[in-house]
């Protein structure tokens, strides 16, 4: 008899779908190149959070610890590199999930470099991860990024469909992963993904906020839940008014899905 | 005194005979090159299990949590990788045993890659795993699969009896080997593999249905307890018509058992 | 609902500045080169600490053990690495939590070598520390030392404030970090850290006092902390004069804090 | 106050000798170059074991497990590792103390490849079986093979002696060892394993039987306390025939005991 | 507040002097080289001990359980390597503090090499033995050796007392060190490790007793505690005429102790 009470992603659901506010960026890049005096502070963001409507905030442990307010639903990624090292990325846990749970996360993070040498130690170790959120009630949500020798194009949609897919396998309630730059390709990697949502990975600001939202407009029509966004918002002048433009695409757009028979 | 009530492959079995559905195909090759776009969906593998008759499933933990409907008996494999990292295989659990029974699982499948650099690791961690299975009550499955610089042909008579024996030693219940071509070989693998059950890893899609049939009759006459099939009955257009084919072989067809004597 | 109750730097700080003597020259750099016969001796440390008015001492579990006398308050360094070995540099722990509090500490410090290729075991390390560290109710201390082959400048603003910025996010409650040099761009590592306190690492003594007495000037003026201090105090003849000139400074001098608006 | 009650060879020995069946051919080297139709059968060995005379009988957990009815006392064999892979042995634990004492074991064994460079985990994971096996009140026996790189012969006098003493210093409570090939030398290993008690490791299968039987009688010459054989008595014709005459060298040879004064 | 009672060496000190009798050269090195007749058995060394009146006598868990007679107080070390293995050393923990003491250990030996590129893997591992003794009440002891490619003169003033140093800043209770060659350079490693007891390294059997005896007056001169020795007793004719020209020494010479001023 197949289990009960899988946990779902409902907290950080708005009708289905789902708007995130990622903030990694100082331990994963440096608080240099893309922080600046307003948003090199947690506060601000959590702040955005709040105020701009956001289903979920993910912090790192420290951030949640210091910073984290009860206003929004929290995430906490629970693993994490610097930029510096270069080579076959790996990514180690800091932070128990107890430890989190105690710091109010209702959802857990963790980034997988699929590919990578060491893929096989971040399959091992989210597996305990997502066993110890499912005791505790709460999803895992995977970041799943395709790197290192083996990857050659990190956004084609062989890959970013086995990423998603792989996030299914091992579990994840949801995944974090790349445009593959239009929607029909994207909805490959969705359905690949099966019952995990898909939320687009945010990526690096674009040259004009309608260039995000038509990535947006897309993952959305591809049938992706939704979005987990950083410096597109934070590095933003207004970030509440991209906020509202995001909101409009996730919230009100129709997804085109996809026909499946048995 | 020897221990009594080691666990059985019984649950799997109809009359000391079984047909396994294998669906971790997603994982260990992504989803792009053998999926489509309704076998992409375990709903539909799910189904096919239940429609056509066979005696187990196995689901990677992700495909068990959101997929598993209880229809017909769970193996959950609690290993994997995926196929872009290259160099000596190794593959780490995801799972442990005790979350896989939660999960309703009556067996545990383990890959061991026999000859690679790691399997070391391998037999280590299934020797946790097997012990943890039985202390459930339920049986162990060991896919070994020879690889790595130092297997020159993964389907010799030699290689394939040795990844049959190291199952038996290890305590798995229940192999899960390539066929070596055929029957007489192949007996010898069966043997060497003494009272853990033998079952021939199904492989990639055969040209006609015909061959596929014509190498389990030869894995049946060789004493083998049976198929886990993948990619032959689910890329297949029919699916329950080539199972109906295939259990007409393994439930029917007599087995040239070997004599043996003291 | 965020935790409560997260522990502070309190116990170590005077009006919300510090002054901590660091000693563990003799672990990581050897008794011959930075030592003589007066500050080879522990208890000499110890003495200086109490007479000088320090905010804290800082010794490896070894020295606590048999040295420590509760005059001042205990922070134990839990990991330490010879200078022998060259290479990417580690420093694996040595010291539990437990144990340290059963010695009396009121802090743990620990050691990352941010972007060393073995970075990810001591951010691994480090989170369980700062978990325990916290259920004990005591701060944890991050030593973050940008080293490795991927380092060129170990004092830029940019990598500096990396540093600070990892210990933030790790849940560090105060990290201690090189001088960049000036006050303006250590500002940036101030403000990069966040609520985690900064303290400027002493580094090898200066040629006279006036200089390392104008480098903390900076430090301070930048918004730190404080400082913690090992060569430029026991190296110097008359270390409680140095004490009382760097008190000066650290509790007198005025933060020219940067503004921040969201 | 010395310990009392270490636990002895006793289970296994005939005044104070002993003939042992291993059978661990299977994993370590694969069922084909060495197995017939007959002894590749567990059950034909165990039956050999029981009507040989044998005072005991080594199998791999699965063995164990799958064929072992307790007709003579049993060892398990916690580690292996194929003859697949090349370069500097290592041999991992497989089976736990606790799960070998449940499956009926009188004894736990365990191989050791003295001077590769790997010798280190296999040193530290012997030293924890062993002392399980004690608190299970049962004798911990080592196979200590010299291999790798730094080994140039590994029958000489000096390495075999090694071998029994790293044995002795370990805490095994009997080694087996290699045949340096006369008796003579082969006392200096038996006096260097001290009270660990010296097991002539059988090795591939002689020429003439007479061969076998006259090393044996050099090995008990020496002192030792007999025999671990597999090939020279299951690949023989007559394994009953070749065990009784073993038998007459091992319980009635006498010793030429070598005299120690201190 | 600090921690009472931490455990001393005063179990092995006869006036704050002491004389260890260590033999695990039969680990660590074979009992070829230096072993005879006689002294290949432990029981003549334990003879030699408890007659010669030593503090102590220093085995490895083997021959603790199977020789030690509960004469003298035991040391157990705990770890230990062949020399067969060439390149950077370590040593491995083969048996835990707990079954020492079940033993009979009144102290726990550990060797750690320093220098090398494992020595963080010691530094850890001797870390949890130090806690582990202590919470048995009984001293840890570590053999300190610089060794591996970044140490040029293993007995130079400097590399001595930074092995000295290590010990004490680690929480050893006493330090086993090499000698420097004179007592004024020896009395600076006695100077740096503080309040940890300092034991000479008995070292390679000499060409006179009287060379060795006037190495130990140098020792003792220098403020060491005493002498772990070895090959320089039980490879001698006299063992117990050479231990009695030795407690001469180590009991009755005065050291020239250096001056300390805060």
């Amino acid at each position: 008899m197949p289990r009960k009470n899988i946990p779902t992603m409902d907290t950080f659901l708005t009708d289905g779908r789902s708007m995130l506010l990622a903030y990694d960026q100082g331990f994963e890049h440096g608080p240099s190149l893309d922080f600046n005096n307003k948003n090199v502070d947690p506060a601000y963001i959590m702040e955005i959070a709040a105020k701009g409507g956001f289903n979920g905030i993910v912090f790192q442990k420290g951030l949640a610890e210091k910073y984290y307010d009860g206003r929004v639903p929290l995430i906490i990624k629970v693993n994490g590199k610097s930029s510096l090292v270069k080579g076959e990325p790996d990514s180690k846990q800091n932070c128990s999930v107890e430890y989190a749970v105690s710091l109010g996360a209702k959802g857990i993070g963790y980034t997988i470099y699929l590919g990578s040498q060491f893929e096989g130690n971040m399959f091992q170790e989210f597996g305990k991860i997502q066993q110890e959120a499912h005791e505790h009630g709460i999803p895992a949500i995977a970041w799943i990024y395709p790197r290192g020798q083996a990857v050659a194009n990190d956004t084609s949609r062989e890959i970013v469909s086995y990423a998603a897919r792989v996030g299914l396998e091992l579990g994840a309630d949801a995944v974090k992963i790349k445009y593959t730059g239009d929607p029909e390709s994207f909805s490959w990697a969705v359905k690949s993904a099966g019952h995990a949502r898909v939320f687009m990975s945010g990526g690096p600001k674009t040259k004009t906020d309608e260039d995000f939202v038509s990535q947006v407009r897309g993952v959305i029509q591809a049938g992706a839940t939704g979005l987990a966004v950083g410096r597109n918002v934070w590095q933003n002048e207004n970030p509440l008014q991209i906020a509202d433009a995001l909101k409009k695409v996730i919230f009100k757009e129709k997804a085109i899905e996809p026909s499946i028979g048995v």
